[in-house]
């Protein structure tokens, strides 16, 4: 924006930071919206995290500073402005990731001003590290929200993807450092899927080792079990 | 949700509104995303009020709990999955809002446990009366996000829906009561584009009186004016 109009470089660094990140709402993700909809956007999905974290907090298995998990809720995929999108489950993308998502972060948060910049750098680098109470409960929402459309969508993403349950299971296991309660949900949501047939019980060159790993038993087993285990938890 | 699988009551509820506001992805508004883009979604203007209240905080009127602006802003428009979104310049629309967000608003929370209902309630409440310090930053958010959309696209918005200066003021104004230092943004960037032509003047039949009590001139003095005002303060 044109300094004159706005008054002073400060804000008009942030105003220009502001209108930057409208670029999310043009980041598409592999996950679709309940009801068989459109695919989601990055800003829709970033939304929809916030505002469960703050609903959800109780089950956090460390007490949580809320507004930074918010913020970190929002910002956390600013960088797939540039980066774009990579599927969780997308093995080429995921190993050029992290230098493209560098990248897009120094020039993203270079727009605002100094001390801004740092601490949104901060709060970003929180996240990715995974370490806090704060990045390990919003890693937790990251991975339920989508999971939460997909299954409402039986399990469609998934499909889509061909992917299998050791799979999802070793990035949804992280979830249980955030929150064990969500971890159960999220449990439980996956043994439905895998006993209906929406999500494939794993593959034996990929999957089978994780999977045992993972959750201490055989597909097989868990598939047919999940009635009574999800009563007794 | 099924109960068996998710466990228990509480949770089952708080899964179930998570997944019903889902469909705030689906409600459109008049304001353009920039680069002239397609019309903006609720939950994506949900997204972007609440990183700009975090970020623009530094300029609230009063000190603010920025946990609360920021929930305030992600659910604000909750209502609007049952009752539509209502354009600011709707006069039409705006007679019946009311009724109709108050009914979606008693049907969408009552998903939540009774507890987070209240709460949820309480915090959309709050940002209707417009009285608290947290409520009247939201609503400068809830004004400056679309401005700085429809000014990066040359006021196309306005002009869609052939409104001018008095009446695109009167919804401003209001920035002021959360944040003097955003109204004047705000004020800077109404005073540019009304000097460009982007922004009519003002209708001498519905907005000329209201344009002078609330800018202290006329629309032809003020629209000439823009760069040695800005400069000045």
């Amino acid at each position: 924006m044109e300094d004159s109009i706005i008054g002073d470089e400060r804000i008009r660094k942030q105003l220009d930071f502001v209108l930057e990140i409208d670029k999310e709402k043009n980041v598409f993700r592999q996950t679709h919206l309940s009801g068989h909809g459109r695919n989601e956007n990055d800003a829709e999905h970033a939304w929809h995290m916030a505002v469960m974290a703050y609903l959800l907090k109780e089950y956090s298995n460390e007490p949580v500073d809320i507004a930074r998990v918010m913020i970190m809720c929002l910002i956390h995929d600013v960088v797939e402005i540039d980066a774009g999108d990579t599927y969780a489950y997308d093995k080429e993308g995921l190993a050029t990731q992290k230098k493209r998502e560098d990248a897009a972060k120094e020039r993203i948060f270079s727009l605002l001003p100094d001390d801004q910049k740092e601490e949104f750098v901060s709060i970003f680098d929180e996240f990715e590290a995974n370490e806090s109470a704060e990045a390990k409960f919003a890693h937790a929402m990251d991975n339920l929200q989508p999971l939460l459309l997909n299954d409402s969508n039986g399990g469609s993403d998934w499909k889509e993807h061909d992917v299998d349950a050791g799979t999802v299971y070793t990035r949804h296991i992280k979830t249980r450092e955030g929150s064990e309660k969500l971890f159960e949900v999220t449990d439980n949501i996956l043994r439905s899927n895998i006993a209906k047939g929406s999500l494939k019980k794993f593959s034996r060159e990929l999957g089978a080792e994780t999977y045992t790993a993972l959750t201490g038993s055989d597909g097989e087993k868990k598939g047919d079990d999940v009635k009574s285990r999800s009563k007794g938890r």
